[in-house]
């Protein structure tokens, strides 16, 4: 099965494409959107959703994992960064994914097995997992490549994380 | 010219189509567009899109007028309804729209001439403008009137309105 994870986001966003078959993985992409402030909002929004529309028609992933959104103070970047995800999942939608929701504890308990984990140690376990020789980078493309590999762990009881 | 208003909202989008045209208002089509809570949140989404894409189908506007968002106080219904209005912005632009943000006030001052008027002030001048019998219904549709007829007499300097 074929699973794209995003780190959601306007200046930037991250994304992992990850294959998980007989609890093995294999990675098959990662890196991230970015989208240069200068450019008018609309146009972000856009520029996200067509290059996402585009990772999903070269991988054709089943399902899409992302992770939960928390602000506690800046209502504005909420608006902002919240904008950037609906577009996000809409271009997930439209390709016929699976949508599925989860929260950095659950993300941290699913990948180092402990929901208080640092975020060198979830980096640390991407790499191990995913056999690779280096952390990837930047932390947006790493934090999606765990919501993949947490989603993937989840498959058994995956209607409770369905984006409701 | 044609111009598409919109007031967004997740559960609730109101629209409304006007051509003005040598200082006059035609009224083309209004209406709300509804997505019911009990719908998974990625198919609301994909239903305001397409729903929103076909009105723009069957007037073919050229601009979008948008109302600014304000939340104070729930970080959480600011998120859902910047989801969504993400979508309703992305529906605009990928058809070839401009978009265009308006704050209340400066709705109000527009429509009625002064920024702080009660809403149902603002109905009644869009009752007036657009030549109707009756108030449009519900609310979210008459905001959306508002917002349109606010984009056309500022069209001389839309640039300053146009969304960045």
């Amino acid at each position: 099965m074929i699973i794209l994870g995003i780190d959601p986001g306007l200046a930037i966003v991250g994304y992992g494409v990850i294959e998980y078959k007989g609890n093995r993985y294999r990675l098959l992409d990662y890196g991230v959107i970015r989208t240069d402030s200068n450019i008018f909002f609309p146009q972000r929004l856009k520029l996200i959703y067509d290059e996402l529309s585009s990772i999903i028609d070269r991988f054709n992933p089943a399902d899409l994992a992302v992770e939960e959104l928390f602000f506690n103070k800046n209502v504005k970047t909420a608006i902002q960064v919240g904008q950037a995800r609906g577009v996000e999942i809409l271009a997930a939608i439209n390709k016929g994914l699976e949508v599925y929701e989860y929260t950095p504890l659950q993300i941290k308990q699913s990948v180092v097995g402990y929901g208080r984990a640092e975020k060198r140690q979830v980096q640390e376990m991407v790499k191990i997992l995913l056999n690779l020789k280096e952390i990837p980078k930047p932390d947006d493309a790493a934090d999606a490549l765990a919501v993949a590999i947490c989603h993937s762990s989840c498959l058994n009881y995956k209607d409770m994380f369905k984006m409701k």
